[in-house]
């Protein structure tokens, strides 16, 4: 299974696609970061991140995308812009029929370390260990994207696995 | 000059479109909510707005669009919907050239009304007014999105004789 995890931003949109299934090794296909300056308009900037993404699920063909889920409690200014760029995230991979999932970030922390209130570090770390990177993926936007992806890669796992009891389970009836 | 109003929204989308100039009569070209449902997954909700605002905009053929300012004060899970929505009207607009303004529900407000907090029926009784409709726009959201195309034809208007009168002075230098 191949997951595109984004990392939604207008300043920085952290873009990873990781290829695996659970309980099989997790393989790195492409890490990146989108970055548009705060001096386009709004439209060009969501235009370009729309664009980069359009490229990306055409060239690395993921299976889902995993974008991560907005919250309003940080700064009032940035979490508008991240969702908007979320939402063309969300709207690109509908568009191209692929499954959207999204995860909180303490879902994506506790995926990847075991404990939801890790910090960018620990993440970044652990995201080089289970890709088997020489190198911690930077900047945070990039290893969140990487945390996301292979958080889905486990999650979207599970939920295979329950979809296939559920339907072995209706065969039995 | 012909200005298409997104009220944006995941449940309603008011569009509202309006042409006009500052100082001249105002006249209702066209009015409607898109509507999805919140069973649906959100990027097929982000791909039914795209699709009815990509038709507006080459039926209607607007010279600008107006998205309202989304504030992260109310509802949270609201909110998030309402930025998504709008990052999809924006994109839209700039995906076709056209520009793109926004504005604060309470400039919208005090542009129809005089009165930056007023209510939404005294909102819908000015637009039905200043559109010389017979009766109030309904629902709100189809009143808010022609009270930010008549607030951005009155504005615009307003920059577009800034911009003449700077260009002039640049002129005589």
């Amino acid at each position: 299974m191949r997951v595109l995890g984004v990392d939604p931003g207008l300043t920085r949109c952290g873009l990873g696609v990781v290829e695996g299934a659970p309980g099989k090794p997790l393989r790195l296909v492409a890490v990146d970061v989108v970055r548009t300056s705060a001096a386009m308009p709004l439209g060009e900037r969501l235009l370009a991140i729309e664009s980069k993404l359009d490229e990306w699920i055409a060239e690395f063909g993921p299976d889902a995308v995993a974008v991560e889920r907005v919250f309003s409690q940080h700064n009032v200014r940035t979490v508008m812009g991240t969702a908007q760029a979320s939402g063309v995230a969300t709207l690109v991979a509908a568009r191209r029929g692929l499954p959207v999932a999204s995860h909180t970030p303490s879902e994506v922390k506790a995926a990847v370390s075991g404990n939801g209130r890790a910090d960018k570090n620990q993440v970044a770390f652990m995201v080089m260990r289970l890709l088997r990177l020489k190198d911690k993926p930077a900047p945070a936007d990039a290893s969140d994207a990487l945390a996301l992806a292979i958080c889905q890669v486990w999650r979207g796992g599970a939920d295979n696995r329950l979809r296939a009891a559920m339907n072995k389970n209706g065969a039995r009836r």
